[in-house]
């Protein structure tokens, strides 16, 4: 590195902590940060700690959110009787993008990974099972389905799910696995093709 | 967006000004940082303002420092006969990790771009003038190497600096276009390959 600068080489060290960011990739945030307007970098470093400040989990579904309960959690529009449970904030964005979901959430932080000391006490499952024994009385919740991802780790956790949730008498459905829309069949992996034929329904 | 959070959207915000981030690595980027261990964001933070307060313009060549002038400018080991100019930071970089080169640099901050409105004045130009004058009496420079961009700017900026130059009485060159190493002719475009054929030396 040329700018022999123990600072900048410690923010490029942060950067690269980011998701698909590499070294080169950083670098060339970091010399932007670096070049541009002070503003940029001002803003970023303080927008940053604001909002780390600001975000907290949802007391309810373990959600991000900035007010608590959250806005979904609170909403009189949701189906209180539906709770789609996801690995993380992530996956309840990408249902939300959606539009079609109307029901709640419950994110879970995480799926079982032995390999990683990632067992069940350190998801939010306990939090998920007494949301759904309180709800009884007033708003019973009917149906969780399980969005968690459709990885080895996201597969496990969602039949250890289903064994959990069995005995409150709520009905545990997980989303479909199958070929994408859009796409050709010559572009979907063995292990796709196989479940969309198991998982074929009739017109 | 699920999180109806501003600050949230500010920090995506912020963050995709970044060059090479999209939305979607912005959004991926700040869902990591908020729900990542808190320490992860505050170094980022903290480290970006550290960064940025200690980094400055090395008075003698503009390059990036944390000393000034920068420690290529005060080494003694560097040949103080040839300046290499480059439009950024990134450039020094590239050449410095080739390893060969062992002269002084002179960063521009930029290309010449009259739609964007930079023109000679918003470069380093005169800086590369009066620093190239002023060493006439102890450690006289005898040539610039012109290593700008080979894009329309970085050449228009070369054409530009080899006139201005040209009453100091260095000489002044520009770095080789043509094929690069270690790859096929066939991946080359047509403009590199004339440039290629143009350049050719003998044996």
């Amino acid at each position: 590195m040329l700018i022999d600068s123990p600072s900048v080489e410690r923010l490029i060290e942060a950067f690269r902590r980011l998701p698909g960011v590499g070294k080169r990739s950083a670098e060339r945030m970091v010399l932007h940060l670096l070049t541009a307007p002070e503003e940029q970098s001002r803003v970023l470093s303080d927008v940053l700690k604001e909002a780390r400040e600001r975000i907290m989990l949802c007391s309810v579904c373990c959600n991000l959110t900035e007010t608590d309960p959250c806005s979904v959690c609170v909403s009189s529009k949701r189906d209180r009787s539906t709770i789609c449970v996801v690995e993380s904030p992530v996956g309840a964005i990408a249902i939300e993008k959606g539009g079609v979901y109307q029901g709640l959430y419950h994110v879970l932080h995480g799926a079982l990974n032995p390999l990683d000391g990632i067992g069940p006490d350190e998801l939010r499952i306990d939090r998920l099972i007494k949301r759904i024994s309180d709800a009884k009385s007033e708003a019973p919740v009917k149906e969780v389905i399980v969005a968690t991802n459709t990885t080895a780790e996201g597969e496990a956790t969602a039949l250890y799910l289903a064994k959990r949730l069995e005995p409150l008498g709520v009905a545990v459905s997980r989303i479909a696995h199958g070929v994408p829309m859009g796409g050709g069949l010559e572009f979907s992996d063995d292990m796709t093709l196989t479940r969309a034929m198991e998982g074929r329904r009739q017109f």
